[in-house]
């Protein structure tokens, strides 16, 4: 008998006959003994849809007010289940975000979890209840509605089984698992059996459409097995754990590629103290995030300095880099927006050198140009020209042994 | 500076077009200095939609569930109309049932208010907003979700008017205000423009289409103003007041007429102690309301009893009638599914006689013959065939001078 918490996606709970599949892998779970927490998302698109009648009502919709209206996607999926699961018989409870005692911080559309408390929770549980929470929602300490952030019922979900110390968080989905790479561009992809929390953490563009990144880390945090797995098959998927219960560890786990990037440069800049923050701090006040950045410093108290951002912003971070580097004495901007990143990870690159020049060999061999290059202690990553991004992929994902 | 509760019913919700209407006269309110507070339906066939969802998960869809589901109703709409107004650069904040402490007990479907407390929402007055309020909805002590039961917006306006001292309850709805006659079938038929309490509880019939009955029972308790009004246009609708409030005090102030009767007869029933319990238990049982009941005590031991019942519920109350008929010995049961009920009513009937008489020779007058009576302080109703039904409601408007 374990204490297992299960989540449901959008697709998952896309209409009654997709809940009834819920409520039936619910049933089994609960038939084995397990104690069950049930945690949905609301319907897939239903989201979408309250974000379309909020902009019809308002022209900047107000946070808080939104929040009211996004709950309701999530109190409207974890009703029905209960319902469903009380007309077949067993025992079950909905609970929204503020009867779980989901605490969050005063963020609206973007809220943290603070604390959440379990008493009522594990009371429902000793009664024999399958318990289902209403994912994504919170509540402030002043009794005001708060939600998550897109995909926020995942962290819900491994929060709760944090709080709850439960012995395995499982995320289902409408894919089988996390995958070496991208299976529409990487045929030779195959799904990952076991992966760190670290792994999982950098591989964002991967995972990421499959799990909210921020669960992850608090997964991490209270280290929470996390079973990334297919709501319509029995099949296990992918587990994520700690790294040292990860039975096999590879020196690459898997590829991923970023194609929403765009790189701006600035030549002949004066290297004087401060100036990174002449060059950044507008770019950060527009709201622009930055994710590489590199400097290469010239002789004659001179340097060259390279970042990159998502390509929605990149003609907006160009405008405001020619004001700054007129202001500075920057020689020259430049920039190019059909650039990509592709990235190895893996924990196993700790302990085996090589990774990076076997990367940039494999890369070379194909006439692969790399424009930028950042690494962390389980990753590298390199800017190269857009076109390439594919091909970079399969390569690596060849190069490194993960095909199928 | 007045403090007037403004509920707008599901019509006047119906879509984000009418949001904004709600939205306008809300905000001339508030211009005007007064301290503002608004109660909202569901958008019109939200709640069959999601009664429609809980159908298709379940057989018999758990009642508490099913309050946590259509609760989403009321929280979209607030939400939305909250949202419009700070859009539209004014202070406004939406609150749900529990955060209103709308405190009701926990009868789900059908919720009696216990307590509301204000604190909050004085407060929120205070600080210059226009509070939202979902209608229909509260919470019981556990923290439960419950509905008041359908048209409960209706009482939670006027518990929240009287909770708060409110000048005055405005119930906005799809007509504009109560008539002496249902206009469809007495077109002389004109608006009340000022009806008491107790008439108005009476004419259940005619205002139950425009106002929960339950919510005249809590304004009279509390002698707080409801005014019956359009919410598409700015004209004055009709005041439901304290008797001592109405200006004109008419001897009848409108006719009523329901066509859902049927009547059921029990001949030579032996007149003993404790039989009517025997009729009448079975029925109370089986869930089904008994109306009219009359009872002709004749000579010999013997009487007979005829009742009314719901016309849905008719065929079930004779199959019932037949087997206590049996039991007890009474010589034979007949009903007529065919018949009418049509009342006027008026507090002015009090200090007048003869009211019984004008009826029921108006009525002998067109040869609509009278198979029933029964009378309150302020009402005479007559049970008569159905098709002489909307004749009657004619005769008897223009015979008690209401005719427009």
């Amino acid at each position: 008998m374990a204490l297992v918490v299960k989540k449901f996606g959008g697709t998952s709970v896309a209409d009654t006959k997709h809940i009834r599949n819920v409520a039936k892998r619910v049933r089994n779970s609960h038939q084995n003994g397990d104690d069950v927490v049930v945690i949905l998302s609301a319907m897939a698109g239903m989201t979408d849809h309250l974000i379309g009648l909020a902009n019809a009502v308002a022209e900047t919709p107000d946070r808080r007010e939104l929040d009211v209206l996004l709950a309701t996607g999530e109190q409207t999926t974890a009703a029905l289940l209960a319902m469903m699961l009380k007309d077949m018989g067993y025992k079950a409870h909905s609970l929204l975000g503020h009867q779980a005692e989901v605490v969050t911080d005063c963020e609206y559309g973007n809220a943290r979890i603070l604390e959440i408390g379990t008493n009522r929770i594990k009371r429902l549980l000793a009664e024999s209840n399958i318990v289902v929470i209403a994912g994504f929602q919170g509540v402030d300490i002043k009794g005001n509605i708060t939600t998550l952030g897109r995909g926020g019922s995942d962290t819900s979900a491994v929060a709760i089984a944090a709080a709850l110390n439960a012995d395995v968080c499982e995320i289902y989905t409408d894919v089988d698992g996390i995958y070496t790479a991208d299976p529409n561009i990487c045929p030779r992809a195959k799904k990952i059996k076991e992966i760190s929390y670290d792994e999982m953490l950098n591989m964002a563009s991967l995972g990421a459409k499959v799990l909210q990144i921020r669960s992850v880390g608090v997964a991490k945090k209270y280290n929470i097995p996390v079973h990334v797995r297919s709501s319509f098959s029995e099949e296990e998927g992918t587990m994520v754990v700690q790294e040292d219960c990860v039975m096999e560890q590879l020196v690459v786990s898997g590829v991923t590629h970023d194609l929403d990037q765009a790189r701006i440069t600035l030549r002949k800049v004066p290297d004087q103290p401060g100036i990174a923050a002449k060059i950044f701090s507008p770019i950060s006040e527009a709201g622009i995030l930055v994710d590489m950045i590199i400097q290469n410093t010239r002789a004659s108290g001179q340097t060259d300095l390279t970042f990159t951002v998502p390509k929605a912003d990149y003609k907006r971070a160009m405008d405001i880099q020619k004001r700054v580097a007129e202001k500075i004495g920057a020689q020259k901007v430049f920039g190019d927006p059909d650039i990509a990143k592709v990235s190895v990870i893996g924990v196993g690159m700790k302990n085996h050198s090589g990774v990076a020049s076997l990367m940039f060999n494999a890369l070379a061999r194909d006439n692969i140009n790399i424009i930028m290059i950042s690494t962390s202690e389980i990753r590298i990553s390199c800017i190269i020209e857009e076109k390439y991004a594919e091909l970079a992929v399969r390569v690596l994902h060849t190069t490194f042994g993960l095909d199928a």
